[in-house]
């Protein structure tokens, strides 16, 4: 049966390219209420998909912001195994978007390259997915039942995932999760992602005169919020490039040797992140290795900052008010909740009186570690090994996936993390695409992890 | 004479007032390429107005960027002074521009108070100028010849202005020059200012990776250059107030003792700034008062910073880059090309090896003194308390009129430097207004002056 669903994706490959690019047209950024309409229109789309796919239940759950894509398709023999499957139908806000070749909503083919925000993260990854499933439930009945949860808020942090696993946990009960929101190595190395890093979102706002003044007129006695908050940024991290907000690292665990050795397996030199970067030069923690910093080091990222006049030419004013937008990266035993009140302390022990703060916390998730020992993944390993020739690296990703360890704490249940995204994908950035090559493979390797699940699992 | 001149004034006030809302009516921002011909037509304006005011020579005269207007009205008696009238003609931007309560180029006048972009910062005190000018002429022919110059890039830091000079100074002759593009002290305290500070305008840009990156997969060991601009920033003030950009103070004299008691006289103490300005404490060099810091001492603002992403919500990158608009105010001996020299200096000996920057210099002009013992001088100062009835405050001011100094270099003539803005008036700022009564006053002022002038000159 593995020989008829690989050809069934292989007749039909060409039908799921095009979904995918249908899916791609659809610019459902989460993070901006100017497109909430679109967003809706993803979860119709995801939704439709999913019933075009044999399920017997499709729900469009609605939660406090933008809807959640909720399906299952029940065996029709006695199951074996109930698979979570997991995704998110939303994406990353398309600016600087002077930097793109193309439309990023007018997905382009360039040399097997399928170019489109959302190609990556994670849209491609879902249609690899359902492409997968459907494929193997029309070679003939197998003993899974697949059950769906596609959410529309995963760039924004999923603040409402968490509140619908506690209400519908006992519908949502399963074996294991299949998220393949994690990435590759290169083209021709799969891994397996068995760490995430939590996160937690910040807002600063830093509030000086009532306007902006004449800086000839008052400059030199009116403190510059730009000042104020450039001088509050830099006092987060030392010169060795470690977080100086008191009591950051409180909670953190030193790295196991073996995981350590595990992390450095990974072709994360200097040399290829240079490559892979653009960047001039490395940076970071001088006691650990770049993938250790990457991968099992908790960080402390600006992720935008705006103050003042910023277009053509000169104008000399001290402005009235800055505003910073700021991301850290947690590791296991690290508490959003915790590092928020670090941060918020710091603010409060070194804002000057001759400025007025405000801290806006946009919630965040702790990290998580799954034992990559499991069955599941173990089979997974296998099936990615079968296609690609070569066994997978089993890694610690410095990206958050909230929703991995909140099926860990509130479901029990593990998630078997990979996916066929590369790291030249520019997921987040202008340009963003996926690599048909990996992705054809991608499909394949679930298919075989399906049919090795029933006759190993 | 006097006489007739002032009720010429009051007869066409009206008339006046509507030439300066036609003025305010035509955006000619000079530092946004959008609106050069909005810049042209404003000096187009200016000109048409001195045609009809009788001069004999009008020229609009092109530079590389925006044209000065240059008129002359010889006196049909024998003169015995020739008043070079200088103005600026161009605006500053308006953003941000949901601040403004009207439309900045639809002024509004409401409780004397005439709202709009270049109200008083200067359109309102060059029709003042012309106002006076053309309520003396009718009143009879004086012995004083007129020339103007207005020019159009005085909000760009005047870059074409020195080359004018030097190319035109036989033609530029004249006894002083009347600048009316300084302020007064509040409604009831009109100013002379004798000392303005120099300005050297710069735009730095730190370059990271080539692109946006994705927070998660990189951050830790790639170099953030929104974090890294920060760092720049901080690093070029002390905890003091004072800047520790290297050579900065180098070339700054002490205040004179009785330069320091007279600038203290002015009323900018602590509380009456805060109230100015909506800060909610003051800040600078603890030994220096506020009155100090801003008319005496050199000082380094950034205007305005901008990386990454700024929108609604969340994004999680690493910036590709980040920029800063700086503007240093500088006092006399200090030269901003030396300055520019110190800050690339900083920069290359700060800049981390993980990141790439360049600095452009806007250019800058020397701070100046006047002489306030000057006999036109004096004789404005018994115009503006014939008015006022009040002595005139002389002062020393933190902006920069980049034209004082260069006229005094290289035409060698001094500046009447006054005006009838006030701090209130919320120059460079959205809701930029101009006080009427100021106005009025400011208007029988000069004709005041000019009758003084062959009276007693």
């Amino acid at each position: 049966m593995t020989v008829t669903a690989l050809n069934h994706f292989k007749t039909y490959r060409n039908s799921y390219l095009q979904q995918l690019v249908d899916f791609v047209r659809i610019p459902s950024i989460s993070t901006d209420p100017s497109y909430s309409k679109d967003v809706e229109k993803a979860a119709q789309w995801v939704a439709n998909k999913l019933t075009s796919l044999g399920a017997q239940t499709v729900e469009i759950v609605p939660t406090d912001r933008h809807p959640i894509v909720y399906a299952e398709r029940v065996s029709k023999i006695k199951p074996q195994f109930t698979i979570l499957i997991y995704g998110h139908y939303d994406v990353q806000p398309v600016d600087p978007i002077g930097l793109w070749l193309h439309d990023p909503f007018e997905p382009v083919i360039d040399n097997n390259l399928l170019y489109g925000r959302g190609a990556s993260d994670m849209k491609g990854q879902i249609i690899a997915c359902l492409g997968a499933i459907e494929s193997v439930v029309k070679a003939g009945e197998l003993p899974i039942t697949y059950k769906f949860l596609v959410e529309g808020e995963e760039e924004i942090g999923s603040p409402n995932l968490k509140d619908f696993l506690h209400c519908e946990c006992q519908k949502l009960t399963s074996d294991f999760a299949l998220n393949m929101d994690a990435g590759m190595i290169s083209p021709d190395l799969p891994a397996i992602t068995y760490g995430l890093r939590g996160i937690a979102s910040f807002e600063l706002q830093i509030q000086g005169p009532s306007r902006d003044l004449h800086s000839g007129q008052f400059g030199g006695a009116i403190h510059n919020p730009a000042q104020v908050i450039c001088d509050l940024i830099s006092g987060m991290h030392d010169t060795n490039g470690h977080i100086s907000v008191p009591g950051f690292y409180n909670d953190v665990l030193e790295i196991p040797i073996n995981a350590r050795n595990e992390i450095n397996r990974l072709p994360l030199n200097e040399e290829q992140l240079l490559e892979q970067t653009g960047s001039p030069g490395i940076w970071g923690e001088n006691e650990y290795t770049p993938a250790e910093r990457i991968g099992a080091r908790p960080t402390l990222e600006v992720n935008g900052i705006q103050s003042g006049y910023t277009g053509e030419g000169t104008k000399t004013i001290i402005p009235s008010s800055a505003m910073a937008k700021i991301t850290t990266r947690l590791v296991p035993n690290q508490d959003p909740d915790k590092i928020a009140q670090c941060i918020y302390k710091y603010l409060e022990n070194s804002v000057p009186k001759s400025a007025r703060w405000s801290l806006v916390c946009h919630g965040g998730s702790h990290a998580a570690i799954i034992d990559p020992e499991l069955p599941a993944i173990n089979l997974f390993a296998n099936a990615l090994q079968t296609v690609w020739g070569v066994r997978p690296i089993f890694k610690r990703e410095g990206g958050s996936i909230p929703v991995v360890g909140e099926m860990k704490r509130v479901l029990g249940i593990d998630s078997v993390l990979s996916g066929f995204g590369l790291p030249e994908d520019n997921i987040h950035s202008p340009n963003e695409r996926i690599n048909l090559v990996c992705w054809d493979k991608g499909v394949q390797s679930i298919i075989n992890f399906l049919y090795l699940l029933i006759e190993k699992g």
